[in-house]
């Protein structure tokens, strides 16, 4: 046992397949593990607040472990220092701290998770938004897609909004019972004018998220910005609990892990 | 002879060998050159307003040309339409239209070059920005940055700041007399509060630039920022028409072409 820490990390995912680690193939977590284990010469499992899926990105994802006993602060911030050397230009550790709480787990302390999607909404695409937001040639009613968003808000079974985890023997088929803190739509302010027309930002809070349950919702409300399907029918579509009454899925680069949120017990709050 | 039309080009210079074409290399101008010979079927010399190194971006380049007699307004759109699906994701054409003037050229006839110039100013990277803006992990002094901008300012014998170009047995010297029109440092302002601090932004706008010269520029003014350098010496450095004399050149990722200005008669207005 040493001492329990956290780490926020940002990366462009995509060149890697997904967060979580898997044998044979390039994962954020097995990058980020490989480099803690090469600087420190002992195993460190560590335990992630979101699985993102092979392409999305992450500004705030919150990793915790243990490094061995007898490292201080000063250490810590060496860690970080060599990390960010050596993981290269896709991941960045943007801050460590060492928790307050010994059983601080970045998965289950975990308040809320805020993921941003962007789509980027103009007649012709833009090259160097091309592996950050959707691009969406057809205009899109805004107003229809915030209208869209109302009825996920609060706890919902989101079975139409998710994949289904495979059943496992003898096991309770896993809920899929989710708590929406707030979901919202806006136009990116140009920072010059005529900078970038057409940005898009959906921003959504929750206590946690099924798999893919951002990209289906975001994709299904594309569908009601573009006219193919009502708002009105957002609600109908929840109470079915049947992915095929769903809209398209959004594809995975315009998805982003914003921010995971703790209670201050849990480490303090992300820098 | 047909009729000389000019496309607003936008591009992601990172899997380019520059805008100009090489033999045996990938560039833009030979990406957007095979694309037009294989709709149209007819050779189609190009001339674009900035020759933009490895590496460097592009939001409003410009290229001119001539398309077959009898191709109307319908048909051009219709090209640019057909460039956009065949250029894939680092190229878009933004707008095409056909000129009154038909000795217009991308180059000759334009009247300013507008570059913009990213640096983000943070002690830790960030994984998105690894593409389009230079990380400097020291603090830079802004105030100190923009003073340095002041001696630039109108025509100058830009010496210092370029890569000579190599002389040609029996003609004059090429002159690197250039007139900047404007040039200034500022801050981007954060979208959410705590959104990307530390994201700076150079703009420099001139009739014309010699090779290398807004890396030059910038290099040298990021050298004021870091105190390497002082605001006070620019003067000096720009009068001794000596390349040893400059800071460093800051690397091309960072850039951008953002556009090129014309007279109304050459073409009308930019979109």
């Amino acid at each position: 046992m040493g001492r329990r820490f956290r780490l926020t990390v940002a990366y462009d995912g995509s060149g890697f397949h997904g967060f979580a680690e898997h044998e044979g193939v390039r994962t954020v977590m097995g990058d980020l593990r490989a480099a803690m284990e090469r600087v420190l010469q002992v195993p460190m499992p560590l335990v992630g607040a979101g699985r993102t899926d092979a392409g999305v990105h992450a500004w705030g994802q919150v990793v915790s472990g243990d490094v061995p006993d007898g490292m201080d602060d000063a250490g810590l911030a060496d860690l970080e220092r060599r990390l960010n050397k050596m993981l290269g230009p896709e991941i960045a550790v943007r801050d460590g701290a060492f928790t307050a709480d010994p059983e601080f787990s970045a998965r289950f302390s975990a308040t809320y998770r805020h993921y941003r999607y962007l789509v980027h909404n103009a007649p012709v695409h833009h090259p160097l938004l091309a592996r950050t937001a959707w691009h969406i040639r057809q205009p899109l009613a805004l107003w229809a897609m915030n209208l869209a968003c109302d009825p996920i808000i609060g706890e919902h079974d989101f079975s139409t909004f998710c994949r289904r985890p495979k059943p496992v023997e003898g096991q309770q088929p896993v809920s899929l019972v989710r708590r929406i803190i707030s979901a919202e739509w806006f136009e990116v302010p140009s920072q010059v004018p005529g900078d970038l027309p057409g940005l898009l930002r959906f921003e959504i809070r929750a206590t946690a998220f099924c798999h893919q349950m951002v990209r289906s919702l975001v994709g299904t409300m594309v569908d009601v910005g573009l006219g193919r399907l009502h708002a009105g029918e957002m609600r109908g579509m929840l109470l079915r609990r049947d992915r095929a009454a769903a809209g398209q899925v959004a594809p995975p680069h315009g998805l982003m892990l914003w921010e995971v949120g703790y209670s201050d017990a849990d480490g303090g709050p992300s820098r």
